[in-house]
């Protein structure tokens, strides 16, 4: 019964029909707590909990009471948080056997952001280990047999089910992207530094990103409108020029992720518009090397303390980062975080150079992987995630019933144009 | 004539005079211009500075204009400020042939505070190359033949020479505790953290420390209630007993250095002063060596891009801090970070069993040594330094005439009480 588990609803739309009144922020509440109850057995999206029920209400009964024009722009619309993000009143476990206690600090700026948006937290969602590869029980909602993506596993999972309209993830390698595509829905990965990450347990704090989960880039504009810095509204610009970046970095994609790639090319030159095929990113695997060696040694300095007392909660993938991160030079370490910028630089000069407007890529290698002991690969995401570019995984298709999709990175700092040109080639590569 | 250069002024008695009205503020910088005028060209405490005389009038006519009950508590006051911290209006060069175009920055948080307090900087004191250890040109006014010791070479020599009242200084080694002492001032090297380095070029921000110079105690009160984060005033506690680190550490020292220490440990006994003798330090040369790879590998990563850039204008010894920095290893690194608050618990510890309330040592090895190609060694002040435990230096005798200094070392964020008690061992160990 795979299909009856995909149910992506709509964030715009339940926000105005909570907003509107149409709908009672107790009736929407008891209506995803149903979808949980029907759906968790199969897909494992969120973290166990006891007492969400109450927890939920309690928390809806504080929103302010005031009538529909006042309403903030999420009012009681249910969300999921990653739990790699402190949320008040419920640990954070991190995917991890580290004793929850070790784990605890103030709520995460993005959360209060929802919060103050108006925003219950339905509850935590499935990471992987400290969001690194160590993979947590939760499955695909296209197909239980095959991983969702991951570190933010079941932040997606829950989207792509229809247990929440909106979710938080992360993303220090491609661990909102590639799950987002996995998953058939909309992710976004703002740029570095737009959504802050303070409340976030780090990862590697030079590429963590607070990434955002949603069925539609419309509802990506609301949902970022809210979490992002000082957010434009723009209105929708001319149809970008985009640049697929050919060479040894595209063809890290696997055959079925390059003929949809390719499906998704063609959709859009159809649709007219003007994809340019540039030579870019010939050294990606000394930019995946730098990207490697920043995520170890970050991880072995913000882990020290953790590891030091609780080195044996370490499942063996996450103790290894560990480990050979501490055997990373300062030197490396420098030269890799001075490569972010550098990297930024020259992208921005190629797209210049080529008169084009962003970058189009596929999300992923290919589909999701069969099984839920690995979570993918993540080598389509690492450049740009290095460079701290915005990023946006739409879906573009299908491979063998499982969904694959194209990600769109925009200029640094440009978040709103990226999410508008989106808006258009959403509907083009979507059946491509 | 180097007595003549000798005629460091009270802090406290200039601010008074200001604020009372019994000195203009333009009689007060005049006299203090001449001063530079004339001991600058023998000690070369200050950064070389066309049209001070201009800017520092400028400065005083900005002054709010009320009357001495209104006046702010530095109202007027002439101060240096070690050329490391960016101060608007002046160039920030930190000893450095790197262009400042390269070092730019917003004012540092304590010169902010310190004009707040209506203080007039005077100008930008020498400081070691990036205030490490290749030196400046500044000669100690004791004795112009021999260093004033580093890395705060200027701010010491200054407030020695009677050019400031006040002067602020840094610590990431022994910048501050060690040229007080070669010079014969007070010097207090505060809290980890106690003054925020905002606005401080770093050298190691896990121990990057902003230190102050006066002519004596209830000088450096006041300066501390200005400078450091919530200062609450002290009533003079009972007087402390006072642990002496018996071992490995304590025979760093040399010979006369030692001498003059127990000169004045015998003084304070005299004085009726309870100082206990404890086993401490045994493993000082494991605490060095976290100490010196936390400060190499940092200081590699705060000037990764300065020496990318501008390596070939980087002096043989900085420039090798930089290499060898960057050999550290993460692991290296998160274990020398980590160091510094079992230090300080395990210092604190010591203190508690043997019933003692701060620790009494050496302020450097022994009298500042001949020449100025070495700004002296710091082993004295390391492990101090490491645990962020706040460090008062007292002038405390001489030996063929060059000054000796005792650090009182209190506990941590004590630095209130631990001025207090400076009060009272100043006197008792002035002429030990």
């Amino acid at each position: 019964m795979p299909t009856e588990l995909l149910q992506a609803s709509s964030l715009v739309e339940t926000a105005r029909r909570l907003r509107d009144g149409d709908r009672s922020v107790a009736a929407e509440l008891d209506a995803r707590l149903d979808r949980l109850a029907a759906v968790e057995p199969e897909i494992e999206a969120f973290v166990t909990e006891d007492a969400r029920r109450e927890r939920v209400t309690a928390a809806a009964e504080r929103l302010p009471d005031g009538p529909p024009p006042e309403r903030p722009p999420l009012y009681g619309v249910p969300v999921g948080i990653k739990d790699v993000f402190h949320v008040d009143g419920l640990p954070t476990r991190a995917g991890s056997d580290v004793p929850p206690a070790a784990l605890t600090g103030p709520e995460a700026a993005v959360v209060e952001r929802l919060r103050a948006a108006g925003a219950v937290v339905l509850g935590k969602t499935v990471t992987t280990e400290f969001a690194y590869f160590h993979p947590g029980p939760t499955r695909n909602p296209h197909d239980t047999a095959h991983t969702p993506g991951g570190s933010s596993s079941g932040s997606a999972a829950a989207v792509a089910a229809g247990e929440v309209p909106l979710a938080l993830g992360t993303q220090t390698a491609g661990s909102t992207i590639r799950p987002a595509a996995f998953c058939g829905i909309v992710g976004l990965k703002p740029t570095y530094g737009r959504i802050p990450t303070d409340g976030l347990l780090p990862l590697a704090p030079s590429l963590d990103h607070v990434g955002l989960f949603t069925a539609d880039v419309d509802s990506m504009r609301l949902a970022a409108s809210v979490c992002c810095d000082e957010w434009h509204a723009v209105t929708d610009p001319r149809a970008p020029v985009l640049a697929v970046p050919d060479g040894p970095y595209l063809e890290q994609a696997d055959s079925a992720g390059l003929a949809g790639f390719e499906r998704a090319v063609d959709a859009l030159d159809g649709a007219g518009y003007t994809v340019r095929r540039i030579d870019a990113l010939g050294d990606v695997e000394t930019v995946n090397g730098r990207h490697t060696a920043l995520l170890e040694g970050e991880a072995a300095v913000a882990h020290h303390d953790w590891y030091e007392s609780h080195g044996d909660a370490y499942h063996e993938t996450t103790a290894n980062l560990i480990e050979r991160g501490r055997e990373v030079s300062v030197g490396a370490l420098a030269s890799a975080r001075a490569s972010r910028t550098a990297l930024r630089e020259r992208l921005t000069e190629l797209l210049a150079e080529a008169g084009a407007d962003c970058w189009l890529a596929p999300a992923a290698p290919g589909p999701a992987p069969e099984g839920i002991d690995s979570t993918g690969d993540v080598v389509m995401n690492l450049p740009w995630t290095h460079a701290g570019l915005p990023v946006a995984s739409l879906p573009a298709g299908a491979t063998d019933g499982l969904p694959l999709g194209v990600q769109v990175v925009g200029p640094f700092g440009a978040d709103e144009r990226l999410l508008a040109w989106c808006a258009g080639i959403e509907g083009v590569v979507a059946d491509a």
